[in-house]
């Protein structure tokens, strides 16, 4: 098999065998298949796309280029939620313990990586003595017993795919939905998920700006997931604005406490709720998505959720008072109000600014090397199609220096207010099964 | 300037700046952009093609990427000839002594390569004594003493190209009009070329196998000639069989002596008369081509050409008389013929495996290490359209060992006869100018 002729096969517009994509993955992995024919295959694949079969196929050996986490010692169906990355999603440290709370097993592998906040391991070590520095046998314990507990990510997963993000972020075949796609479902399938929930957002702040191109993609994650024997389904929800009110690590900590609690932000509560009745169904610990949804509106209204979340603070050395006590998660210097300049509706929230301008105040790193200030971020006050009088405060600012102004032009920059009433954005846009 | 947002440029169709091309192309020669970029760009080119302003750009940006060949102490306007390539064609022998014979300068700069024969200079080499080993101050002096010279390749002449081409051949990008054709003119500017006529080739033995393509490329390249202030030509000839009779080093030295004799084939004699009036009348040394073609005719027929032919030889270190006595040429040590099994016409002489069959009885180079026995070859006996009778000669192998089973079941395999009658093809399909 030479490669030159599965480029040209693929830029002729025909379909790859699966012996043909497990020797282009397991080529390029071990380096025998260079960078040169690799970065034109992905652009002859951004033109002429891949069917069903060919992005199972090329999950499956991105899969397969490297470890696999083995979960098969935790009792139960192994349901993992992904979201695609928006701005001020708060849902992962909400839906953990909500599901676990009703018996669904959450084994999660979690990183930090880039962006306007960190990820959900620094958003959880804002509590105190919080730490994820655990065996993987004790991780198992721990889910087995509590449903409950995430660890760091280790291993040597789907090298593949590492390599080969890599290349298509220099070389311009990021937006493919056949190679989004097979990239997200390779990593959750080699972490160990029996079941997949995905949350494909959309809008300004996401990843697919448009409902059209989020639906394709949503799609296509779905039918990998049912092809290669994952149960998978996906939500499409709104990201023209930020999830909930909270950007920031501590204040999301905060946030997912109160939704816990049945105090949460409307849109993310609803959307908790939409997210965990499906993770529930897919675990079998419901029979009905209605009857998912009620056990985890009782499962808030008794405190049991609430319960879940102290115990696996607790279970992995964090300090669980922290929970009625949100003082005693870090605080920042100091809170700034950005007050409206004009009386009006609030028209546009222009996510990835807004998430921006959370990192510009500390709360993101843009490089690898940059440090976290867990304290810092910001709350909106108002949300689109808020009415807003001049003077009121649009979102307060949690900061840790005086020196906010370019941080405060941003924001004024890309909140918009104007003198027509406003309809409040669609927060799911709908459901994917198949 | 980013190359990963020029890819992206691309990928999306929009047409790249004269900027962003030098960018590119300086970019890519001096190593700052790396392969996988480039090959990613060049599929995106596969697919969104270039404009004629991003052409012409692209041929100047590889012209000037290395050396380029000072002509300008030689008289008059000098006019190359390029030939897209196909098997058995002689045309370029021919060519030289004829335009000369009637004052064009012909200061042709050429190599060995690969294929079913040698290059130019190894079909010279087949002359006693010939040798292009020739200092630039003596080849200049002798294009203006004798109007023709050949001298070997040298210098660093289009590095961009080389490295482009090596590049487009493992990633499946070869087949791309825009850039055969910046890759084509790159190299005949660079070589000095004031003026250039194009011999592009169509059918089975041809690059370009259909009409249809091979009219886009000759279009692409004559605007791109006169793009950049090169006035250029394209005549689209017939390459559904060889052209002429013989297919062989010295073989092909003896059909251009005969043909500039005026006993030659008649396919290679008429596309000789049409690529030479061209070429007479771009050097001006004619005001119309009936005036190049009458110019030309006289010339064979006086004799002029041949014993140009033999000035050339003589000044280059070659033994002349091999003109008036073919047998000092290179001889095979045997003749066989290839006997038609059956009577009819022939339908097919499948150029591009008769080539082939050549290469196989010694006539042309697999790899660049590969020797050639300039003796060896084939002679067409019978082409397309001939009549045909059971044990008469399809062609003549000339050959160097007696072991020819394997050549000979090739040529009958591409040597198609039918009981019913067959059109000679047309040998000359369009020309393009602008």
């Amino acid at each position: 098999m030479r490669m030159v002729d599965l480029i040209e096969k693929k830029r002729d517009g025909e379909s790859l065998t699966t012996e043909e994509i497990q020797f282009i993955i397991k080529g390029y992995t071990d380096g025998s298949i260079p960078d040169y024919q690799m970065s034109a295959l992905t652009m002859a694949v951004y033109f002429q796309d891949m069917d069903d079969r060919e992005r199972a196929d090329m999950t499956m050996a991105m899969v397969n280029s490297g470890d696999t986490i083995d979960l098969t010692k935790i009792e139960g169906i192994k349901v993992d939620k992904h979201s695609t990355g928006g701005v001020g999603d708060t849902t992962t440290l909400v839906l953990g313990p909500l599901v676990a709370s009703v018996g669904v097993p959450v084994a999660k592998m979690s990183g930090r990586g880039l962006g306007h906040t960190g990820g959900t391991i620094d958003k959880l070590e804002s509590v105190p003595g919080f730490h994820v520095e655990i065996e993987n046998d004790e991780f198992i314990k721990l889910v087995n017993e509590n449903k409950i507990a995430v660890i760091g990510q280790s291993g040597n997963l789907t090298p593949a795919d590492k390599k080969l993000y890599a290349l298509r972020d220099v070389t311009g075949t990021v937006n493919s939905i056949p190679l989004i796609a097979s990239s997200i479902m390779s990593k959750k399938i080699a972490a160990g998920a029996d079941a997949i929930c995905l949350d494909v957002k959309t809008g300004a702040g996401a990843f697919m700006k448009t409902l059209e191109d989020s639906k394709s993609l949503a799609k296509a994650m779905v039918e990998i997931g049912n092809n290669v024997g994952r149960k998978t389904m996906a939500v499409i929800s709104d990201m023209s604005q930020p999830l909930g009110y909270a950007i920031g690590n501590a204040l999301e900590v905060k946030e997912a406490i109160d939704t816990l609690r049945g105090n949460g932000p409307e849109d993310l509560t609803e959307l908790c709720l939409a997210l965990g009745s499906h993770m529930v169904y897919l675990a079998e610990k419901a029979s009905t998505l209605e009857e998912a949804r009620n056990m985890l509106q009782d499962s808030i209204k008794s405190g049991k959720a609430l319960e879940t979340f102290k115990t696996f603070l607790r279970s992995q050395g964090g300090d669980a008072s922290v929970v009625d006590d949100t003082n005693k998660l870090p605080q920042a210097a100091y809170a700034f109000e950005l007050e409206a300049k004009e009386d009006g509706y609030v028209a546009e929230i222009v996510a990835d600014e807004i998430g921006t301008a959370a990192m510009m105040l500390g709360a993101g790193r843009a490089t690898k090397e940059s440090s976290i200030d867990l304290a810092v971020g910001l709350v909106l006050r108002k949300k689109i199609g808020d009415e807003v009088k001049k003077g009121e405060s649009l979102l307060t600012i949690f900061s840790n220096t005086e020196n906010i102004e370019e941080v405060k032009q941003k924001l004024y920059e890309n909140l918009k207010i104007t003198k027509e009433k406003v309809p409040a954005p669609v927060l799911i846009h709908g459901e994917i099964t198949v």
